[in-house]
C-alpha cells in the first residue's frame, strides 16, 4: 500500500472501492483575449448543454427521493441556463469584448448580482442570487474543464472522500453507489457519523487529511470498524481485506437471522428494538435490519435540504410514506429541532453566542408559531396512516410542554371539526435539558412516553459540547452522573406508569445497553446498523441478574473508567 | 422631565447626577490642505502634549489600583508620544505635502503599521501596533477635539451611561466619582450588573437606547431598584427623588447596624455571609458591608484588563493584599476562569462555536499548566498572609479535580523543598456543572468544601445562555430542578462532613434565601451590596420551620412559579 490514513471508526464495516472525492473545486476565472470568436462562442454553448444536463440529472433523482416539491429547485436552474436574456448578455460579452467564455459569464453575473442586490430584504430575489450563483459555477467548471463534484452524479459505487459530510450531501444519493465515507473532520458524534450509521454505510470520520492525501479514482480498503483507510492496496492487502469483508459478511447473515424475531433478554424481559431515521431514504435498512418502530424521525432534513420551507403537503407526504411503510409498528416523529447547530438558510436567525444553549428546537416552534402549527397539521393529517407518536424536543420546563400541547390540541380540535380523519396519537417529549431529567417526575405525569436523548443531554450535563475537538473527552456517555440522570428519569415514567425509550447514540453502545437492561429501559433506539447487533447482545443477558450492576456503577463509581471496569467485569467478553 | 427610560433593576439605590457618556467617539478624519504651516505644527505639538498629560493621569490611577507592573503600558504610550522618530516624521508631512495634523498622524501610523505587520507572529510587535492605535486615536482626538471618554479622567461624580460596561471599564475608576451606571444592553445577571452589585453602586441594564438618548451633562435621577431613569427632571421630580433618598439612606444606617454583628436565624442557627469580589477595588465595599468572608474572588480581571499575563509577583502582590485585608476571615479564590465569554486577548484561543462549553477554566488551566502553576505558586506564596482557601472552577469529572489538585501537590512542595513560608490552604471546588452537582457525594470524598456557582449551573441546567436575551427566561433561579440539584450538592457536602457555600447570584436572592437555609446551606456568598439584607432577613427566618418549605417546593412544586408562590405563602411579606 501506498499510505496508511488513521480517523476515528464511525460506522461498521469494511470495503473496497475507488474514490470520489466531493471537494469544491478551484474555479478561479482568468481573462483571456481571444481571437477566434465562433469558437469561444461554441464552448460556451457546449457547457450550457452540459450544465443543463447534469441538472437534470440531479432533478431526476432529488424527484424520486425527496418529491416534486424539493425538485422545483433544479427547475430554476434549468430556466436560467435557457434564459435568452442571459445567453445574449454573454455572447454579447464576448463578442464586443474579444474575451473569454468564463471571463464574460462572470462579467454578466456580476452585473446581475450588482442589480438584485438592492432587494436584499426580498426573498424571492435572494432566492434568484443562490440560483444564480449555483448555475455560473456549474457553468464555469464546464468550462475550465474542472469536475464540480455531486453525489446526484455518481452512477458507479464509490468512496466518498469529504471535508465534512452534512445531511443535504446524501439526500439526493443512490445508496447503492456509496460504498464508504471517509471525511477530514468530525468524531463518532458528529453528524458525519450519526448519518453513516443511519444509513449503515462505513465511514471513518475525523481523519484530518483524507480530501488533500487521495485522488480521484484510487483505490482504497476502508474499514469503519478500526478506523483505518489503506491507500492503493497490494494483492496480499486486497485479498486479505476480501477475508474479512467476508467474515463480516458471515457473521452479518448469521446476525440477519434474528431479523424477524422479537428482542428478548436471557431471563425473558422484552425490550423493543427502534431506528433512528433522518429522511425516508432510511427506511430499507430499517426494515433489513428488522427494526420494531421508528423510535426517532428526524424532521430537520426536510427543512435544510430545501431553500424554503416545506409545504404543509409536502411534510403530508413523507410522514405518510414513512408510516404506512412502518404500520402497525410505532413511528415517533420529533417536530422541528432547527437553531442550535442546524441554522435554517431562509429563516433569519440571529447569530448566537452559545447556539446550542440558544433559541432551538420546541423553543423556536413556540416562537414561530406558524411553522409549528404546519407541521402539526401535516402530523395529524398523515396520523390515519399508521401509528403516530408526535415528541417535542429540548423541553427544559412543564409551560414549554403544556404550551406546545395547547398548540396541537389547538389544531387537532379545528381538523376535528373539518371532519379530517385522524388517528390515534400520542404526544410525549424528548429528555435531553438536564433539568426536564432531574423533574421527571413532574414531567411523567403530564406526557404520554418520554424519550431520553442522550448526545445533548450529556452535552449540557457535563458542559462539553461535543463537536469541540478540544473538550470532546468530557463527552461521557458513561460518567455516573449520566448514569443516575438516566436511571432517575426510568425510574420516574415507570413510577407514572408511562414508557420510557433512549434515541440517542448510547442506546446502541454495547457497555451501555447491560446498564440501561438493569435499569429497565423499555425501547432502545439506534442507527439502523446497530439494531441487530443489540438484539444477539441483550439475548444473552439477564435483565435481573444486571440489577446489582445498576446499583453498584450508580451508589460507586466516580469516574467514566470505573464504569467500564465494572460492567466489564459483570458482562466478561462484552466487546467481542 | 424630559423622557423616562426603562430598563431592568440591576444594583440597588436611587442617585441624581450628571451623564457622563462613555461611548467610543466617531474619529473619522479628513485630508485638509493647510496655509499656515507654523499654525498647524502648533495644533499637533499640543494635542501631543494633551495626549501626555491624559496619559499621565490614567497612569497614576491604574498605579494605584493595580500596581506598577500593569501601569506599564501607559509608560510605553507616554514613551510613543515622546518618541523624535515619530513627531519628526508627522511635521515632515505637514510641512511637505501641506496637509492637516490629523491627516499627517493617519499617514505616518498607517506606515508605521504596514513596516510592523511582517513581524505578526511576533508579540512585542503586536503591543507596539496596539500601542500606536491608543496613541494615535489619542491625540487625534484632541485634533478634532473630539472628547475620548476615559472613567480614568472623571474627577467629579457622575452617572456612567455606555453600551454595555466591561470590566476594564472599571479597574482604573475612582469608585467616588461613580454615582452609577446606565447600559444599553445587559440582564440582572450580565457582567455589566454583577460589576456594578459587587462595586454597591446603582444601575439599570438593558435600556436598549440609553447612549442615544442620553447628552454629556444633563442631569438624571437614577433609580436602580426599579430599573428607571428619570431624564432633566423637575424640582418636584428631584425633591421626590431626594426624598427616596433620604428614606433609603435612614434604611441603610439601621442596616448598617448589623454591619459587625454575626448572621444567626431567629432560631439560633448560625451562617456566614460572604462577599463576591472582583478586584481589590472592592475591598472597602467588602469590609463597610460587614462581610464575614470573601466567598469568591475571581481572578480574570487580573488577566483582562492587561495586555500580556500578570506575573507571578504581580499576583502575589494582589493575592496578599486581599488576604492581609481580610485575616483572619477567610478568602476563597477562585483559579482563572478564562474561556468562555472571557477571551485574553493575548493567548492566541480559537474561536467556538459554543464557548460556554468549550475549553474554559480548569480546562484551560490543566492545558496551559504554565500559567496555571504561576498562579498557584502566586497563590501558595500569598498564603502566609491570611486564610487562604483555593477553589477549582467547571470542574466536571474527578479526573479534572485530581490532575489539578496534583499540581497543586507538586508546585507547594517545591515551595516547602525552598523554605518559602506558607500558611495552611483548603482546596475546593466550584460546583457549576451539572454532572459534578449529580455526582457531588463522589466529590465530597475529595475536596476540603465546595462552592455552588449558580450562574452556570442553572444555564447548563436548563440549556439556556443568560446572555441571549432570546432565552434570558429559561434562566429560572427557582426552577424545581435547579433547587433539585443544589439540595443534592448540600446533603452530600454535609454527608461527607465538609462546608458548602454558594456564591452565585442566588445566595442573595430574598426568595431563594428562605429555601437555602432550610437546606442547611452553610455560606452564602454575594454582591456585598446585599450582605447586610441578607443579614436582617435570615435574622427574621427560622430555619427549622423552613425545612417543612424545602421538602413541599422540592417534592410537589412543578414550575418556577409555584415556587415562588409556596416561599411567599411560606413567609410573607418576603419582598419587603
Amino acid at each position: 500500500m501506498r499510505a496508511m490514513l488513521k480517523g476515528i471508526a464511525a460506522s461498521d464495516g469494511i470495503v473496497c472501492g475507488q474514490v470520489y472525492r466531493l471537494v469544491e473545486p478551484n474555479l478561479t476565472v482568468q481573462q483571456r483575449a481571444i481571437t477566434n470568436l465562433d469558437y469561444e462562442l461554441n464552448r460556451f454553448h457546449q457547457a450550457l448543454e452540459a450544465a443543463v444536463s447534469d441538472v437534470e440529472t440531479i432533478k431526476t433523482r432529488a424527484t424520486k427521493n425527496l418529491g416534486t416539491d424539493s425538485a422545483q429547485v433544479f427547475s430554476a436552474h434549468i430556466a436560467m441556463l435557457q434564459d435568452p436574456e442571459l445567453i445574449t448578455a454573454v455572447e454579447t460579452q464576448i463578442r464586443q469584448r474579444k474575451i473569454n467564455a468564463e471571463a464574460a459569464l462572470a462579467a454578466v453575473a456580476r452585473t446581475y448580482e450588482t442589480s438584485f442586490q438592492g432587494l436584499t430584504d426580498n426573498p424571492y430575489m435572494q432566492e434568484r442570487i443562490t440560483d444564480l450563483h449555483d448555475v455560473t459555477k456549474r457553468v464555469t467548471a464546464h468550462l475550465l474543464q474542472v469536475a464540480l463534484p455531486d453525489l446526484a452524479l455518481v452512477n458507479h459505487p464509490v468512496i466518498v472522500v469529504t471535508h465534512d459530510l452534512i445531511p443535504s450531501d446524501t439526500v439526493s444519493v443512490n445508496p447503492r453507489y456509496i460504498l464508504g465515507f471517509v471525511t477530514d473532520l468530525g468524531g463518532r458524534t458528529s453528524h458525519s457519523s450519526i448519518l453513516a450509521r443511519s444509513m449503515a454505510i462505513p465511514a471513518v470520520v475525523g481523519t484530518q487529511h483524507a480530501t488533500d492525501q487521495l485522488t480521484n479514482g484510487e483505490m482504497v480498503i476502508l474499514n469503519g470498524t478500526r478506523g483505518q483507510v489503506m491507500v492503493a492496496p497490494d494483492d496480499d492487502e486486497l485479498a486479505s481485506a476480501q477475508a474479512a469483508m467476508h467474515e463480516r459478511a458471515a457473521n452479518l447473515k448469521r446476525l440477519s437471522k434474528l431479523r424477524h424475531h422479537g428482542t428478548v433478554s436471557k431471563d425473558g424481559v422484552g425490550v423493543t428494538l427502534a431506528a433512528n431515521i433522518g429522511t425516508a431514504n432510511d427506511l430499507p435498512s430499517v426494515l433489513q435490519n428488522g427494526a420494531e418502530a421508528v423510535g426517532l424521525m428526524r424532521t430537520e432534513f426536510l427543512y435544510m435540504d430545501a431553500d424554503q420551507l416545506p409545504s404543509e403537503d409536502e411534510q403530508f407526504a413523507i410522514y405518510k410514506q414513512v408510516l404506512t411503510a412502518m404500520a402497525p409498528r410505532p413511528v415517533v416523529i420529533r417536530t422541528l429541532d432547527i437553531g442550535g447547530d442546524k441554522p435554517l438558510p431562509y429563516l433569519k436567525q440571529k447569530p448566537e453566542t452559545n447556539p446550542f444553549m440558544g433559541a432551538r428546537a420546541i423553543r423556536q416552534s413556540l416562537t414561530h408559531q406558524q411553522i409549528f402549527r404546519s407541521q402539526l397539521r401535516a402530523l395529524l393529517r398523515a396520523s390515519a396512516f399508521g401509528n403516530l407518536r408526535i415528541m417535542f424536543p429540548m423541553i427544559a420546563t412543564l409551560d414549554e410542554f403544556r404550551q406546545a400541547k395547547a398548540i396541537y390540541d389547538d389544531e387537532r380540535s379545528k381538523l376535528t371539526v373539518a371532519q379530517v380523519p385522524l388517528g390515534s396519537i400520542k404526544i410525549g417529549m424528548m429528555v435531553e435539558v438536564p433539568a426536564a431529567a432531574l423533574l421527571a417526575d413532574r414531567f411523567a405525569q403530564e406526557v404520554d412516553f418520554m424519550s431520553i436523548g442522550t448526545n445533548d443531554l450529556i452535552g449540557y450535563t457535563m458542559a462539553a459540547d461535543r463537536t469541540n475537538q478540544d473538550v470532546a473527552y468530557l463527552y461521557q456517555p458513561y460518567h455516573p452522573a449520566i448514569l443516575r440522570l438516566v436511571n432517575r428519569v426510568i425510574a420516574a415514567a415507570h413510577g407514572a406508569g408511562i414508557p420510557v425509550a433512549m434515541c440517542g447514540e448510547m442506546a446502541g453502545d454495547p457497555i451501555a445497553v447491560p446498564l440501561l437492561l438493569g435499569m429497565g429501559l423499555d425501547e432502545f433506539s439506534m442507527g439502523a446498523g446497530s439494531i441487530l447487533k443489540t438484539r444477539r447482545l441483550i439475548g444473552q443477558l439477564s435483565a435481573h441478574d444486571l440489577q446489582a450492576l445498576v446499583e453498584t456503577t450508580l451508589n460507586q463509581a466516580s469516574t467514566s473508567q470505573e464504569v467500564i471496569t465494572m460492567v466489564q467485569a459483570a458482562v466478561p467478553g462484552i466487546l467481542t
